[in-house]
This record gives C-alpha cells, sequence and structure tokens, in this order.
C-alpha cells in the first residue's frame, strides 16, 4: 500500500556554479528536480511511502532519473518508460538581489509532456492501493494531451476515494495566468486539499486583499477543501471546511538552494496531514530546512524537522 | 570580405567529467561546437576570414555561443537571431576502448533545424564578397526546411561564382544512409571540393574497395571535384579532378579530444587550399593537433601546424 | 523472489584526485564500494534481482550508502540497522606504473566486522526465496564473529537449496595467506561455484604450475563446483565438475577505474549461470567494461556486454 | 565609428577560490579584467562600439586577453602588439569582515607599462571616428612613458573634437596620493567628464567636507565639466557645468564580486550619457548589478539595468 | 627553547563542498585540524615557538598531518610514531541555520587515544625548555590511557616549573558533561590559565548566572588562575588571580569558517600572554579573523592582528 | 650538520587544468618547483638533511613558498628575505604529442635574480657544516648578479672542503647555448660531480656522437669529476675520474608528472653518493618513480624506490 501517488514532471536543472552566468562558465552543475518527484522525495524521506507517476525516456538521463528517486525510496516501478521524446530540461542563472534568478525553459516536448489519457495505468488505481493523489498546475501546463492525462489520473483516484491533493503552482513561462486558472478550476473544486501562492492567488484567481482575506475568499470558492496558502518570508496559513483560519510565521533560514521550497512545504504538508503530526507547522519546517539544502529535492528527514520545531536546532555545530 | 562562409548548426555538448558516466556524475562540462562552426574557428584561428551563417535562439546559451565563436575571430554579424525554438544539445559520455562514447542528441527543434530558405540573407552572397562557402550533410539531414535552406545558399553562392565545398559527414543517430545518399547528390556533383570518411563511403556512397579503389570511384562520379578521404589512423588521400591520388600518412597523437578532428581537418584543408600551402599535409597535421586538445574546436595557430610539418613538434617541454 | 543474495561489507573509498598522492590533495573523491556490494549492483544493473545482506551503522554514512544501492536496483530492504560501531573506510592513492596504488585499510570495528552468527536474519533465508547465495574471502577476514556469522547464512542457504558461490578473494593486509587459506576450505568445499585469482591459488592453496594445471588441481580438491580461475591481463578459464576446461580471452580495455574488476567478473558469470547466457564470456566482458568506468561498482547494462560480446564495441564514438 | 575608445592596461587576476588564502590553496581562479577594459566590455554589453587602446605582449596570455574582450563585442583591432614584455598580473586574496582582500600587484615591467608617446597609432584618432575617450589615472601610474603616452592620445583625441572622459581611480599600491594628485590635474582641468571616488577626493585632492561640499569645489576647480562623485553604499552625486547637484541611491546588492564596481559605474555613465539614458541613474544601477556577478568585468545587458530602474529586479525566480 | 607546547590529538575533518550533505556529495573537502595542533599553529604563525606533542600513526595520513604542521613553523620532531592504529576522523556536513552541522565522530581507537603515560617523553620536559604548557578537556576525554598521559605531562611540566594552561572544551558527543567535570578539576585546580565556554560553565561546572556572577563563580574554585570566559558573539572576559574582571566586545565577523574559532582564541591569548600584548584583546581579534578563513587552522600573523586592533581592517579591498 | 645546500630560485608553476589551453581554462592549477628546490626537497623526503638557499620576496607567494619546502622536511631557515622584488612564475600549457607543452617564463626581476654576491651569508658556509653544495646552470642564467652571487657560493663551499656538484639544466628559453656554456666552464671545472643531459651536451658543449663517446669525451675535459649523462627514455650513464663508464636502464614510467625528472635524478644521485647505496641505481629509480607524480617536487620516500630497485613494484593495487 502506498500513502501518495504524486503524478507530474521530473527534470534536469542545470546552473552555471558560483552565481555565473552561463557566458562565464564552463561547466553546469546538475540538479534532478520537478515539484511532484521533489514532493515525492520529501514524503519518502520523512518516512511515508510515496509513488511517483511520470512518463520517462529511456535513455541514460531518464534511467539516471529514476535511480535518484529510487535512491531516496520512491517507488518508481510504474513509471512509463518510452524510447520516443526527450527528457525535459531547464537551465538557471542563479542570481542575487538585485539581480533574479533566470530560467531557460527546454522542456517542450518531454516525454511527460507528450503523455495522454490512455498512457495511465488503471490497474495502479486500485481501492485502497493509495491514500493520496497529488499534482500541480505545471502538470496541466506541460500540454493538451498532459492535462488530459491529468483529468482522467484525477477521475481515476477520486473514485477509488483517494484523497487528492492540487497545488496551483503558477509558472509564468509555461502559461498565461488566465489559461492556468480556467484548467487549474475542475481540480480546484474537487480537491481534498489546495496549496497555493499568495501570489498566485492574486495573479490567477484574481483575488485582492490580505492573506486572510484571501484565505475567506478560496474557503467561499473551493469549501469542501483545506487550504494552505503560502506567504513567502511571512509564513503560511490555512482555512479549513469549517471556515477555521491558522497561521504559521516562517523559521529564519539562510537559503543555500531557493528552488523546491514549495514541493518541500507540500511534502511537509502532505506528512503531517497523513499522521498526528500538525501539517502547517511541519509544512513551514520543512519549507524552512529546505532552503538550506542546496538541489531540488528535499532530503530532510524526521528528526531534522522535530529538532526544529522543538526549537533546538540552529545552535551551531553538533559534536 | 571574407575567405569561407561555413553553415549549419552549433550545438552545446554537455559531458560527465572524467570519464563518468551521467549515472555517476554531479556535473556536465560543456564545449561548444558544431561541424561547420568548428570548421570556422579553425580557418580563423590559422589566419583566414571566415564567416558562420546560422540562426540562434537570442538567450542566455545562444548570446555565448556567438561570443564564443566571434571571440576566436569568427565573423558572426550575420547570425539570423530569432526569439523562438532552441539552442540545440547533445549529451555525451565519453568512452574507453572497449566502451564507445555514447551520444544523447537533444537537438530535435533547434532554431537551426527551423530554418527554411526564406530565412537565407541574399544580400550576403555579393559578387566576390566571399572566396568559398562550405557546408555538411549533418545540415542536411536537421529537416526538410534545413535542406531546402541549404539548398538556397548553395545555388546563391554558385551563382556568384564561390567556390563549394561539402562534407559528406554522416550522422546515423540523425537519419539512414539511404536518406543521406538522396539528399547529397545535389551537393556532391557540383562541389569544387568534397570530404568523406572512407567509412562513409561504403555506407553511404555503397562503394567497396581499398581506399585507391574508392577515391577512383569517387572521381568517376564526380570528376569535378577535388576529393579528399579521411582513414582515420591511416591517414589521408586525394584525388584531384585529373584523376591524380595522393596519400598522406597519419600523425601519432595522444588523444585528449576525439570530436572534431573531421572539422579540423576540413579546416586545415580549406587553408591550405585557399593559400600557397599543401591541403592534404595541412588537413592531416591540424586534425592531428585537434586530438590533443580538449573541446570540439581547433584552437590551432599557424606555427603549431608548421612545427608538426617541420617535424619539430612533439620532443617534450619547450622552456 | 530474489535470484542473488550478496553477503559482505560495503565501504567507502576515498581516493585524491588526479594520481594526487595524499600528502599533495586537499579534497578526497569517493566511491562506495566493498566486493559483494559490487557484485548485487552489478547483478541489478544486468537485470536481475539481487539483495545486499550486511551490518550498518545508521549514520549519514551508512544512509548514503544504502541510498546508492537501492537506487541501482538492489534489494536493500534487509539490511541490519545499528546505532553502533562505525562503517568501514579505505584511503587508496592511484598509482601508475611503477608506483603502486598503496591502500590503507581503516575498516577495523565497522558495523560488518562487529556482525555475529545471532544477527543473521533466519526468515530471510525461506525456501525458494532466493536462488543463490555468494560471498568471499572478505567477509571472512573481518572478524572471528563475521566469519561465524558467514558459516551461519552459509549454512541456512544451503539447506533451503540455494546455490552457493564463494570468490577466494584474498587480502593481504587483512590476513595471511594461511589463515584465508584455512578458513575458506568448508566453503571451497560445498560451493557450487568457485572464483579464484590465479595468483591466489598459488599464494593461498599452495597449487603451483600452469593455469591448468592449477585447473586440474582445483578440480581435484573441489570436484562438486564449476570453478573460474581469473587470470588477469590472460583472461580467465573454467573447470566444470566433469572436468572440463574453457578460456576465455581478456578483451583489451584502457583502464579508467582498476578496483572491482573482480567483482564485475562474479556479476557477469553469476547472469550467465542464472540466465541462458554463457557465464565465463559474461564474466570476461563485464570485467573489461568495468575497467573503463570510474568507481568501483559495475554501473553495467546487457547492451553494453552484448555489443562487446558481438564485436559492435570500441570503435569511437556512436551518434 | 566608434562610440568611445578605452586606454589603460588589462591584468589576468589571480585568486585563491572560496576565500582560501594562497597558504592553504592549489590552484587560481583567474578572471581578466583592468579598470579601462572593464568600461570598454560594460560599453559593449550595452549596446555602444567601444574600442579597447592597449599594449599587449603577444603569448598566449595576451592573446587570451584579446579573446576575451573580443567575444563580449569589444573592438580589439587597434591592439598594439609586441613580442616583448610581460602581461600584467595580479593576485588577490578574497577576505570576509574583518578580514580585507589583500592584493599583491605584479605587473611592473607589463608592456602596457613600457608604451610609450611613439606608440600611439595616430592615424585612430581620425575627426568623427569615435565620440569619446576615456582613460584613469591608473594608466598614468603605470610609468613615465605611460603617462607620456597617456597625454599624447588624450591630446590628440582632443584636438579631433572627441568628448574627454577621466576617472581619477587612486592606486596606492602604484604610487603615492601627491603623485596621483600631481600627474592627474591636466587630465581633470581638460575633461568633459570626471569620475572621482569620495575617499579619492579626500585623499587625493585633499578636499574636506560632506560630499555635497566635495562637488561644489570639485566644481570650482573644475567648472568645465560634469563630475560624478561615487560614495560607495551611499550612492552617487554629480554637478554639472551649471553647478547642480543631483544624487542617486544604491541599490542594495548581495556582493559576489567586488571587483570592477567603479568600471561598471562609468560604463553606466558613459552609457547614458552618450544615450538619451540618465547616466548617473544608470551608472548606480550597473554598478549594483555587477556586484552580484563573479569577476571583474560588467557583462551586463540593457534589460538588466532597466528591470532594476523599473523595480522588477530583485523578486526572486523568474520562471 | 619552546614558547609552547600542545599536548592532543590531530584529527582529518571531512567535509561535503558547497553545503551539501553526504548523501548529495561525491568528494570530501578535507582539513586538518584537533584543538591543541591548531592552537600550536596559530602560535607559530604569531611568531611564537610552539611544540605539538602527540602520537601518531606512521602512514601516509599521519606523515601529511606532520608535514602540515611543520609547514606552519610547528616544531614536529617529538612527535610519538607508531606503526600501529589509525589516525582520528570527523565528517562533517556544515549545516546553515536553521540547519544545524552534523559531526560523525569516527576517532575511537586513534594513536592518540591509545596513547599512555609510559609515552610521554621525559626528556623533553627539561627545566627551562618550555615556557607554558597547553593541553584541553577533549584529550582527557579520548581514553582512559590518553588521561593518564595527559596527567602524566602536566605533572612533569608543573615539576619543571612551566605554566600550565588548560582549556575545558566540553564534546558531548565524546563523554557527558559528568566525566568531563569529574576529570578536569585536577587540571583546572593546577592551571595557571584556564579557558572556558560560558556554554559549559553551565552545563559541565554547573555555574548558574550571568557571565560576571559566572567569572566570580570560576575565581571563588580557581583563585590561582587566570581565566578567560569566552561568550561567543558577546566576546569574552577574563577574571585574574585578583578577582579583577574585563570584558571585549567580540569584532564583527562574516563566518567562512565555523570551526576552530576557539583555539585561536587560545593562540591569541597565550601570545599576549606570553609577549607584552594584552592577552584578551589579541585573543577575541584572533577568534575574528580565524572565522573568516577556511580550513580549522588560524593562520593567522601579527600584522592582521594589529591591523583589526588598530581598527584599520575590514574596509574593503587593499589595492 | 647539513648533508646538501642547494642553491637556485623558486619558481610558482601556473598550468591549466587536463591539458586545457590557456585560451580555453578558467583556472590555473600552481604547483610550486624550481630545480634547486626540488632537489632539496627529494634529498629531505628520501632522508638525508638538505637547505635550501634562496632569496625570497616577503609576500604571501613567497611565504608560501617557504612553507611547502619546510613542510617537506627542507632547511629553510637561511632563505634570505626581502621586501623588494617579485616571485618567478612560469605558466605551462600542457600538451599531449604531438602538441608540445609550452612554457611562458614570467621570472624576469625576481628576488632571486636580484641576488648578488653580497647577499650571500658567509656564515652560513662553517667547515663541515655541510658535506655537498648543488646548484645548476638555472642558477647562473638568472642574471649577471645571480652568477656573482653563485660564484661567491661556489668558492666558499669549496674553500670549506665541501663537495660540489654542479647540473648544467640548460634553459634556452633564458639565455643561448654559447651564454650557458661560457658562464658553465668555471663549475664544470672544479665540480666533483656533474649532470648533464645528452642533448645539452650536443648543444651547449658541442660534442658528438654517441652517449659513450660522449662521456669519454665529457672525462677527457672534466677528469677531476664523477659525471652523470642522462638520457631520457635510455636510462643514464656515468663517467668517474678513473674513466670507468657504467650504464642504467631506465624504468617504464606513466607519465603523470613531465616536469621534475632531472631534479628528481639528481637528488636520487646524491643521496646515493652521500649514503652506501648506489648513485646511478638510486638516480634513474628516482628519476622513474616521479614521473607517476604530479607537480614539480619528488615527493619520494626510501621505501618506494627501493620496492622499484627490488622490482617488488608496478604489480596493481596493494590491499
Amino acid at each position: 500500500m502506498i500513502d501518495v501517488i504524486t503524478f507530474g514532471e521530473a527534470l534536469y536543472r542545470l546552473t552555471p556554479p558560483n552565481f555565473q552566468t552561463i557566458s562565464q562558465a564552463s561547466s553546469f552543475d546538475y540538479f534532478l528536480g520537478g515539484s511532484e518527484a521533489n514532493t515525492a522525495v520529501g514524503l519518502a524521506r520523512l518516512g511515508l511511502k510515496s509513488l511517483w507517476l511520470s512518463r520517462l525516456t529511456d535513455n541514460a538521463l531518464g534511467r539516471r532519473m529514476a535511480e535518484a528517486l529510487q535512491g531516496q525510496g520512491v517507488d518508481t516501478s510504474r513509471i512509463i518508460w518510452t524510447d520516443q521524446d526527450r527528457i525535459g530540461l531547464y537551465f538557471m542563472e542563479e542570481g542575487a538581489p538585485p539581480r533574479d534568478s533566470q530560467v531557460i525553459y527546454d522542456r517542450a516536448n518531454s516525454s511527460m509532456s507528450k503523455i495522454n489519457a490512455h498512457h495511465i495505468p488503471v490497474d495502479l488505481f486500485q481501492p485502497n492501493y493509495a491514500r493520496l493523489f497529488h499534482t500541480t498546475g505545471i502538470t496541466l501546463a506541460l500540454s493538451g494531451s498532459a492535462l488530459g492525462a491529468t483529468q482522467r489520473a484525477w477521475d481515476l483516484a477520486r473514485s477509488r476515494g483517494y484523497q487528492l491533493s492540487f497545488d496551483l503552482n503558477h509558472r509564468q513561462k509555461l502559461w498565461t495566468a488566465e489559461a492556468c486558472n480556467s484548467a487549474s478550476q475542475p481540480f480546484l473544486e474537487t480537491a481534498h486539499l489546495i496549496f497555493i501562492a499568495y501570489r498566485d492567488a492574486q495573479n490567477v484567481l484574481a483575488i485582492d486583499g490580505t492573506p486572510d482575506d484571501t484565505l475567506r475568499e478560496l474557503h467561499q470558492r473551493y469549501p469542501q477543501a483545506l487550504i494552505a496558502l503560502t506567504q513567502g518570508a511571512d509564513g503560511a496559513s490555512t482555512v479549513n471546511p469549517a471556515g477555521e483560519i491558522r497561521h504559521q510565521s516562517a523559521f529564519t533560514a539562510q537559503p543555500i538552494g531557493r528552488i523546491g521550497g514549495g514541493d518541500a512545504f507540500s511534502a511537509g504538508f502532505l506528512y503531517g496531514y497523513l499522521t498526528d503530526a500538525d501539517p502547517l507547522r511541519w509544512a513551514v519546517a520543512t519549507a524552512a530546512i529546505k532552503y538550506t539544502l542546496s538541489g531540488d529535492m528535499p532530503l530532510i528527514t524526521q528528526p531534522m524537522v522535530e529538532r526544529l520545531l522543538n526549537q533546538q536546532a540552529g545552535t551551531g555545530v553538533i559534536r
């Protein structure tokens, strides 16, 4: 039995080392990531059983991706392998304020963007086989067929009684806010858990006002869901189906790896949600620790989070 | 006035360092290359004026490519910039015998593969503006529209009285031998200079027999051309329009960078052809030195080749 | 169901980069290895199901070891975790002839050396659960309790009808030839498969004569076994229980990583033995490819071996 | 036609990586720089035509320098090549507060320090060929003959009606404040543009008082010039020939590369001065972005500066 | 004649680069350290004669350690070499708040932990040969025999009239606070100089209250000693045998290398104590500079400290 | 008491990594060397007492040089420190056949080239303080004053009865063969030991013929000396004052670091000469091992040489 199935694309991130630009560098460090893969890794490291469902080209790049997730304990046995297409990439020049980090997406025509509804393995979605299905708006943005495949998997999961989790996760370089809004509604309206950034609530869902205003409006629109609103340095808040609002301040973190914080948040939240822990506090703490780790994946264990939640961490060298 | 216009695609090569596989590495060294770009660089370093004609996506990766060629003295002012498409890549795991080097091409939908005949800048092809136009079978293989663009440029160059140079350069991961053969015939039949590997003469042109047999058969088919047949560790031979055959043995080289030897050969040959030097000897020597250089580009100067041809090189440390 | 259980210690190898000595370096590259772990990885990469049985300290070093094997597809679910002891290390200064590579073992008191017969999980050894059990003389050398644990596991495997495989693998820095000889006899006398280096046959088993003489003498002593005698650059030979001798020449290889060739040999042999392939040819080919890979583990797939056996490999860059 | 000719020395900076001292390191990262070369690169990247006039030794180090500038679009066709002398170097141990960065200059007897007035190519200074000539006090400090050459070039530029730009740029390890003051006066008194650090105004020109006092005094002394006074974290101010004072606050920047900020300031200022942009704001913004880039050169494009000036930058990862 | 003999263990620190975890890295940077070795190096760099007394395994790792200290000017002629045992290691994952740096000690059974009282070279302790003997609580924690050896050396030094210096330096991963307290008393009660961290005063000596309270209590207990209480970001204080308390604020430092600050403090203090300088100010300044240096050793010279004490440092690049 | 005083310049070698050219690299590995410093290190590592006499600029580069030699056990207490001048450098692009390694010397005006006869510390040359004085033709080539200083030191050593050793070591980038020949004669005519390369015997001393012919002619000219003629891959020969000729074949070595082989030869020879060992065999073996070590210095110990001489080395991994 699996705790969480995540569904989405994995990517290679290629980054010049030491804040160099592509114009200066002669090598790329590479990191493996992708929002739903990151969350699957986080869940596995925290001790739950996660399975990552995706479509991957069967070459050295694709196999390396599977090895990395498998090494972290993610179930990769249901990856849909193909000899066609390619592995998605993105190049990132890491900036420092006031120079933004710049991303060049090179993920068009990837094996996952070419997935369609017929690829979805119906036999995976056995009743009681998994507890929760998680995906994000990035998967919807990959292509029309990927959107169709996501809808198919979502419906299968729903029909089997799995919990449904959706992270809006708008990517402006992939599609417009309007397209994101439109495609996301069926997912938002049926999800048990919704993750959304405050900025995306404004830009994509066109909700104005303070975080609390925003939570109330989200509750109006999606009253069935437990909704988490992430607010960057201001922490995060939730509203539950009863309309109750809670807030958790962020833990101060020295940023080493800026990518993947939101995915770590989801991992921490889902961990708390599926165990006896407090989802919001675990989410915020897991995200804080992620910022101190290089790479995209939240290689975080329970004791690391517990130390932070118990205010024992951050005091220096343990020796 | 330009000596040589080369026409083709430039690529990023991404290679795990130190003979590692992609499964082992955590970074890629990257090298800029592409057959016609390499030849343009070689010509510029050897002292001729070369211009590289291509189509490039205007992002950090594309600009870096232009900067690299410009830094080596290649005229990049006629690059056709676009906001569309992507920069072609290839991943290479460097092997050691008996493990082959493995290439994963990721060049589909590149800006150069999307070039078409209308993109070719007619005004570039002024009479007497350039002396020679060079391209390879790789450009033909990129796409149907690239083939059309190449034919357009070739015809323009021909109509202006430029010398025409064609390197067959079959890539089995891009197209079949049959397709290569068929598409190349118009170029082979009108070229003043032909470069062809002994292996490709067999596999693509279906010519059997010894190198000398092959040269004779090539001369039968393309009597108008000076034809260079490269034979790897056995050196290279030429047959001229008069049917005269010459041979040059290879110079022993310790291989540091295996990629780009053929392009260096072309650069050395064209240099000799356009100056008073011996094309075949310069070609073989330039290729030998290239094998001792990392990266794809022949960063080779006249004195380096002259030292080798004068048998002064290879004796150790000059201090 | 598992194809092969391997039993032994995993180690961190710490090596100064670029042939530097410890006196010159300021960093160590590290590689994960250990004879039986390497063989388990090789088997998994070749497509069989392998399980690695060992005892590991539950800290970041131990977990990293398990992640690496798990990522390569080895079943690590039966690792015996402990909060005690330490992870074994060895430092290696990579030499170049005539300077030998120097190993400093730092593996005393490791968690695996502290294993004892009571740690062996009896429930793992179900009838028909695995097909073959493999270990080496290195495990016997770790400590008296490790020898006892090995005997216990060996007897359990034997009682369940598993095939038994033993690689003598003498390490002179761990124990004397005499001690190795004495401890190994019960394993040699009951093994279905024996791996032994020609040098060890001389030094440990005190067998003189040519390889063929040696095989005949080994067959006399251990008539029940299929015995493989490895002879370095001279390839390898086998003698089967019928007394038939076969020889396989070595494939020429450019050595990138000298460590782990014997373990790759075992992996290739066991793969052939448990499938329809030729064990000796697969063993020699797998070892040859291993020499071209950095690190200790044979990250080798079936197509790589098949290409070499079909004489298609080694011709250069495949593009 | 050229927009700006800059005149000065280029240097190799050799820096131990990762804040190491020379005593700890075993390699040097190297960066190419030199105040006037940096400014030429900045101008070229911002879209103007710049030419760098200097004298370089014709060896691999000198050629690499020219290639780097040429790759960034600087016109290097008028470099004065010589077989004599050497390329200037400096070693820098990068400090962190309270440990200062330490520079060991090793630039004596460089090819540029050996330049003299006879080397200046008179034919370069055609009327209307360039719009502006820029140099700094560092060039004056190199040697007596370099001072003479600078005076010669300055006079030629002046006689052709070019705008004249001078950055005082005192280097205490090259000469005394008194010598700098004395040698600089003819340039200060005839420049159209003057750049001066607040600290240098105090130490070299012996002007006391607040920045505004200093600007007023500078205006008194050099009433013909538009004068920019840089004030580090406090931004910069200008006084124009009409005596009008303006101030621009600094943009907060995370310092990645501390070297070259002043040269970037000049590049931004000259860009604004020669186009319709605001020189002071462009100067301060360009300098801020430079601090976030490793290396000495301001590899900065118009969109990067415009984003900062439009307050769109610094918000994170653009994806 | 020697100024200071330090007595203790030296270790290899193995750290994944760039804040990576062991799970992510493929190499370890290594640094040589150990509290008493660090202090010996600091003293030698500051200009005093220091001798490091220890026991080292005679292999490449041990010899490298001696070479490093000797290169920094420490007298290593009295190292007690052995063919037995091993060199102590520790692995450190460098954290960033709120993720703590994690240490895995792997120093059990090291050559220094196996030292015993009989190993102490009595002939080293000549009257007037050295001025001061320094050790720390870490040495006491290594083993019972190491404690015995320390007592032996301490008594010899005392009987020869050397000054005695003791740094409590509790390591919770080596022993309990109670064990540390008990073993340290004989040293605290006879030391002329005591170094103790405020945190250790609380946890090990069970002294509550403010730093001033703590100093007063320490003076009560060990009235014979000059006692330095280190308080991290709050600087440090001393109480002398006359009961006079002094305080020195910390100098702000950007932390590059967090390890070894306390040992640098001791080196600075002992330097001041044995010369005419102010021990407390030199100690605090030396520690501040150490934080800006990578590695464990305080590679700090007199001019660096003097610049800081004279408030000339920290202003930027000196060129 | 010192066994050998060596006298000469030390240099930083700056080399692009991995066979890159300066045009390709972005960092330099650096190595410390210099012929006489290398020989001093080799002697110290082999167990003799060596002192390196030189003049060094007192900056971070100079101090690092002294630390490196001191760390290897060389007596650096008599270095003549100065605040003037600079540390000599050379850049080397490492070639692979047929591309030669290229050296750019940048050693003019170094502190050692500015040494003069008055700098020589007369008090160092006490009778019986040292056994042998060694220098090379490189020191003579540095400058006229350096030649004078060498003559002064040589005469002092001679007058105190030290053995005198001279290595001709012609550097064509420093001076002509004629100048080398002329300056060297006084040293050759008074040396007890002469080292000379076969190539230098031809080019500098104008001796034609086979190695044996050359030895006979050298014996004619310098009958007082034991003369070693190095012949690269053909090994080396000696002729003694009795006119007896001996030859030693070279040991096959995989070249990792080509620089410093001759200096290692001298170290091995002098070691044998001053102990009971065979000078020629030790010289050839020490040189062979040096070729397998990166960097310039012969970090070689007695057991390494003895293993090779006893034909135990070169068989692989010792574990």
